[in-house]
């Protein structure tokens, strides 16, 4: 396997750190848009593991937004798998120019929505990852691979559904992505201030989109943003956040290969954050149409969005000053053996320990858990296929295995919880 | 008199209309840096008034941030009076203008302050108008008047203080300015939509600096904003509005001539508008330095207040898709004849009233009433003095009486309220 990684921000960078530490893969070629990016993660895995392990590492440039330019890459490093680790918009390009170079593909997130024309907070318009679906027979008769929502939600959450699919439950009713966190950033005299620890732009994208939710009497639909907010107790002492509907690519994965009633996603944003984005929202900060305002230099355009971006510290110089937990997971309900049940499958990721092992906040890490697990899975043979497919289309014990195994038997060390909740 | 007004922005185009339906004057000139507003202004008053009143008015172009330009325009105009109707950090620029030229000064806002450099929420630095204040006796020895804060907020609130003290009360626990209104913006479709009647710009600077309020026994302090919450019951179908301690003019300006134990503003923020404060407060966007930002031209330098302020409706154009009503007026505690009183003291401005009568929205003309009504009782001789003086220096009955008197009587038609509240 060689793979051709494209984008060394914070996920990318990670995705290089952790495959490090493996050896399933033979070369990993890290591009970016900016060659320096990449040629720093190169660095610091020379540092970090010497010549030996850097010398199965290589850094290029890349325009992720021409797939000619992802197409020419491919085949110049003679990538087997193309690894994409950039904002969602570039999905198309990416997504054409790997199975033009004739590789197999893998994102963490897919192709964008477009909202209804009339109905946005009632009916579907341009679905997440339809752009990608609609091409599916083009890769299966390619005889390529695309899988699709490989990171850690989507990705870690869509395994747990297939688990929980295939293991706990006759009959599943919901099932729901919770994500909850109880990071804190503070400042150099220790102040607490607001720093979100993923990148604002795409926070805003997700959360003022309309969320999507499936019911498999009604099929897709929305609801208007931040609908049916619920607290939901996170373990591992993170507790109770306020979590509401996000659009998310598992509402439009799983029902293709999990049988459930219903399928959602809730982000646990908290009060505060869900605070900030109304306002934003009706100051019309979200905005991503430049605006004309005066400056120093006279009139310039700019677009609101990245105005707020700009004033907000970057997510990827936070992590040596943020503390605390983030958890991905699936809250399943149905039955077992006649018997009502509900279980939330999860993944902890604790700050200080992404920090002192990866030099890697651990929103960001966890996120690049996934998709090294994914590819060393594909490498080894034990997952294969053709098309465009969802995690949810693998069996999912080998990859809880082989991320609960620790490193000294192979494994990648992280443990992943089943909490069996008691029905009220 | 003859008046330079500067400013042709919504408070001094709104001047200049009131001021049209009066003859105590000879002549006024409407400035501005940009002429053709001033020119505007002219014109529009011609079309609602003929050739016989606007000849008395004329347009021309002033450098408001030079005092030179502002003594220059006094000299070439032979005005007697300076009318400040710009931003408050043109203050000192107009000031040390008019006192060049010998003329007579009035503004609405005063020298701006500065927070104490390491206690800013518990004293104060340099307060609002010391800059001003500190020059008095200038003034004085050039037998010149300088009337401070001289609109309604601070104005009509300091009149109300004045009058409060000379004829409602043996003695004064609270002078407490309380602003609140009713008023809401609707879009084309008659949805409500987020605009502030006043420009956000200031708004944001009057209500994240920290609040002043003066105690007989310690004198001036600060606090953190949006201090001492207070649910205010506004007159006149308003009702009550979360009011919270802001920094304002009233409270430097009363301690000098009325006799009071505390004196405070409030200002009827609103829950939502104080939670939009808070969260540009906490993003950074409130900040006035420049941030660079990405745009279509390449990286640009803008400061987020501007773009805050550009995001958002002009306050000048709401108007006509705006209704409700705005009161101004000063809660007074104390005691008469040995029992306690508790008394409001307002006035309250139809936003469907300004606009039919004058073409202003409401918020922007009743600022405008009280420097007319001011110059009014200066061409008269009503009031007299020299100095740096605040409204309370003055008498306040002739002020009220000419306000209140109708326009067939020779007054300004605009009654004020007198609220006695029971003592719980």
């Amino acid at each position: 396997m060689r793979i051709l990684l494209v984008g060394a921000g914070g996920v990318g960078d990670a995705i290089a750190k952790i495959a490090a530490r493996r050896t399933f893969f033979e070369h990993l070629v890290v591009t970016d848009y900016d060659v320096t990016r990449a040629e720093r993660t190169v660095a610091a895995i020379a540092t970090a593991h010497g010549a030996d392990v850097s010398g199965r590492f290589s850094a290029a440039s890349i325009d992720a937004s021409d797939s000619d330019s992802v197409r020419d890459a491919v085949v110049e490093h003679g990538a087997t798998h193309v690894m994409n680790a950039v904002e969602p918009k570039f999905v198309p390009a990416i997504f054409a120019g790997a199975i033009a170079a004739g590789a197999d593909y893998l994102d963490m997130a897919m192709s964008l929505s477009e909202r209804h024309p009339t109905e946005p907070y009632a009916r579907t318009g341009v679905k997440l990852g339809d752009e990608q679906f609609d091409r599916a027979t083009e890769w299966e008769q390619a005889g390529r691979l695309a899988l699709v929502g490989m990171g850690v939600e989507p990705g870690l959450s869509d395994v747990f559904a297939r688990y929980a699919c295939d293991n706990l439950f006759d009959e599943v009713d919901e099932l729901g992505t919770r994500d909850g966190a109880n990071l804190v950033v503070r400042d150099q005299d220790g102040d607490e201030i607001f720093a979100p620890s993923f990148s604002i732009w795409t926070t805003i994208e997700e959360c003022l989109n309309p969320p999507v939710i499936w019911e498999k009497d009604r099929g897709f639909f929305t609801t208007p943003p931040f609908s049916e907010p619920e607290v939901f107790d996170f373990p591992e002492g993170i507790g109770p956040v306020e979590c509401v509907n996000v659009e998310h690519e598992e509402v439009l994965l799983m029902p293709r290969w999990c049988d459930a009633r219903r399928v959602t996603f809730k982000y646990g944003l908290g009060d505060e954050f869900i605070g900030v984005l109304k306002t934003l929202n009706t100051l019309g900060l979200d905005s991503t149409a430049p605006l004309t305002v005066r400056s120093p230099d006279g009139p310039v355009r700019v677009s609101p969005r990245d105005v707020v971006a700009a004033a907000l510290p970057d997510p990827a110089t936070i992590g040596p000053v943020m503390t605390g937990k983030t958890c991905a997971g699936l809250l399943v309900t149905g039955t077992k053996d006649g018997r009502p049940r509900r279980v939330y499958l999860y993944h902890v990721s604790d700050n200080e320990w992404t920090m002192a092992n990866y030099g890697t906040q651990c929103v960001v890490w966890q996120t690049a858990l996934g998709p090294v697990i994914a590819l060393e899975l594909l490498a080894k043979g034990i997952w294969s296929g053709t098309g465009v497919l969802g995690p949810e289309a693998f069996p999912s014990e080998p990859f809880l295995e082989l991320m609960q195994a620790d490193e000294s038997h192979g494994g990648y060390g992280q443990p992943w919880g089943l909490r069996e909740d008691e029905i009220g």
